[in-house]
């Protein structure tokens, strides 16, 4: 059985934020997302799918289309599809985000290119 | 902004398992499940979503596909789709669990009918 601990595959990076993959799904990204104090992602936003945030630990600014807010551990924030988001980790302690990206980006991709080869065969 | 504070969503009924929706996105089921002690999914398959545990409290006993194993806090389990699985809270103790299925198994059952009115038609 797929079985995982969440604790045991966080990793920080005082490079960059880490994205860490809990589980190889062909639906859905199912991430944790582990910043340092002033690590961040960059404002991104994807086309077709819906991000959800759930913050497990530290403090974690979301911004999603213009809004702000600060989410606590136990808070979650759904990002729905082509809002425009970034996160920033602005508190002094480490922040790890339970992070769901459904349907799976590179399955649209993969979608959207059958259609492509398709019309052009 | 969407934001849920998890626990102000948790409510148990003696009666049965609760399943509370902490959002309403087009892409996925993202809910709580609350089971007291006792309580239990019965064995049931998505076809084409896959699901993923995420246990916040409480111990969870977990059968996929024939195996079983008992979910601690902290742990998630992915349920890959067809795996025929069930829950049952073991302990003595209230469990919750985030629980992330995608797609969003009406979406799959929409376009089913969508694709049959099109081959009828």
């Amino acid at each position: 059985m797929e079985i995982r601990t969440l604790d045991d595959l966080v990793r920080f990076d005082p490079e960059k934020k880490q994205k860490i993959a809990v589980f190889d799904s062909p639906h859905m990204y199912y991430d944790l997302y582990a910043l340092l104090p002033g690590q961040l992602q960059k404002p991104f936003a994807f086309k077709k799918a819906d991000k959800i945030i759930y913050l497990l630990e530290g403090t974690l600014r979301v911004s999603v289309a213009g809004e702000q807010a600060d989410l606590q551990p136990g808070q979650a924030v759904r990002i729905p599809a082509g809002a425009v988001n970034s996160l920033e980790n602005v508190s002094n302690e480490p922040a790890v985000a339970l992070v769901v990206v459904a349907p799976h980006p590179e399955c649209a991709e993969r979608k959207k290119r059958r259609k492509k080869e398709a019309g052009a065969g």
